[in-house]
């Protein structure tokens, strides 16, 4: 598959640090610039810009704040075509702290919303527009959006200065009919402004990978990947699967499969995700994995026929 | 997704079996197939029936042989609707030693074959046919099948015969778009006389779920998977992913659940499957896992870079 106007963002250490509150020491994220670069990645994001009034460093990791003097130590002597983005999320970011794009080395910054707070990503949108940067909104949950609202924010958005707007599926519960459908329906309002239509999808029911791969087939060309899948529970599209299918001459293998084996497996042995059941279950009834993140913290961990039945018994109450 | 013409079949004890020679205990595979017949599977595979003179008793556990009183001790007492299936191989079978059906558990028996050995398929098709079997004829590495061939055997099975002919993607090489020319071809020929189309993927690419689901969009009706993905390499299409997909209200989940809790997370500290780079690698390449196979066996296991670009220097040289 080849595009010319097919981005790929690796998001592997923001989307990674959502398992470990970004606690990744500066060697992990370096290696990860580094690899992400070789392979000629589009886009590094490199964690979030959130407000120290919310989340505190004692707890949170760098890349949980994504301070000037961080970035520029992560990139120092690296050599790198990638651009840089961070991700904000709305009510925990002090936009008056974000430096004009002439002062900062990031080039695009991510507003994460829900379809209900599309007007509020507009109004971020726009104060980091005005400050030089790229910027996109990534509609989360999508899964549970109802249509009426949908449109009504993809046509907001329309009118916005959005250089894209993401599809994400972040309970991990669509299939390819449904990413066609709503590919198709965000091109429909967006295309026509230029805007561009993204993929972020999770791996709960093994489809991550397959799920971009239809969203690129319908046109969307901002892709979001993670070396080795890593992210929250069940991870994310991996990106040495998806550079693979690309078959663009710009994307490399070689680094990324390096730093699976020298960063990646390691980490692993610390900390989980992958194809982990009770995250199978959450995504398969379209829920969000809070139960699931709060079993594996557990000693029921395992008790996957007792966790489904009683997610059963929710649905059937409420 | 709901056709009355699909069939599940589990095959995690037969393709399980590829990783460890067929070293099942009877208490393990009879909680297989408890959980399957519970689960409401159409079709569960104990094993082969190969012939000892190929493989010795030694080498290999009960279900590589399959043999009568075997199979009626492993089903002893369990409550089931469930068919009962098993593979032969090509050549490696004694066909004379299959017992007629009238005095056999089994319901149905499956001839694995690559496109060149159609002839030979056909030939152990109808002599289990004329015992008075149920058959499949499972095309394997049919991504490596040139077209001329794969229509000329189509054609010939289309004469057979045989119940179901199987769509193997053996290496977890095709895509979404192969999956449906693969599936829409073999129905072109197949369906005009009442063949069933069948799939079978390997998860090399994290493809064997969306894969299955694309064949089932196609057309295809009969549906191989494993209880928590099992089999050689990355396995297979995982069963408690397939049944939630299908929604039909035969299936129940509970029971899998149950097993993977049980039999299948002790089973997977002993012996390795999943989303491991290696395969990945011969995955995409749409190469034969043996490479792969012998690499997790040494000491270099995790050079994932080094291997890729060892594949890439013997495909340079061929």
């Amino acid at each position: 598959m080849y595009r010319p106007e097919i981005k790929v963002l690796d998001c592997t250490i923001r989307d990674g640090g959502l398992i470990n509150d970004c606690q990744f020491d500066d060697k992990f994220v370096r290696a990860v610039y580094q690899a992400c670069s070789a392979a000629g990645v589009d886009y590094i994001e490199l964690g979030y810009q959130a407000d120290k009034k919310f989340f505190s460093p004692d707890k949170y990791g760098r890349p949980k704040f994504c301070e000037e003097d961080y970035l520029r130590r992560i990139i120092d002597g690296i050599e790198s075509k990638s651009k840089i983005s961070t991700m904000i999320d709305i009510g925990r970011v002090d936009l008056a702290q974000i430096k004009p794009k002439s002062e900062s080395v990031v080039d695009m910054i991510r507003v994460a919303c829900y379809v209900k707070d599309v007007d509020k990503a507009i109004y971020h949108v726009k104060a980091c527009a005005d400050k030089g940067y790229e910027t996109t909104v990534n509609i989360m949950a999508i899964s549970t959006a109802l249509m009426p609202d949908l449109e009504e924010g993809l046509a907001q958005l329309a009118n916005s200065p959005v250089k894209a707007v993401y599809v994400v599926d972040s309970y991990g519960a669509l299939f390819s009919e449904q990413i066609h459908f709503l590919v198709t329906k965000a091109l429909k309002y967006l295309q026509p402004k230029g805007i561009e239509v993204g993929i972020h999808t999770h791996n709960n029911q093994q489809l991550g990978f397959a799920n971009t791969i239809e969203a690129i087939r319908k046109g969307a060309n901002f892709l979001d990947a993670t070396i080795f899948g890593i992210g929250r529970g069940p991870g994310n599209c991996p990106l040495e699967l998806l550079l693979s299918f690309l078959k663009n001459p710009q994307f490399k293998l070689d680094s990324i499969l390096e730093a699976i084996e020298k960063e990646m497996l390691p980490l692993r042995e610390k900390i989980e995700w992958g194809y982990i059941i009770p995250y199978m279950i959450t995504g398969i009834l379209n829920q969000h994995p809070r139960s699931a993140i709060a079993l594996r913290a557990g000693q029921d961990k395992d008790k996957y026929s007792q966790f489904y039945r009683n997610l059963l018994n929710d649905i059937e109450i409420s």
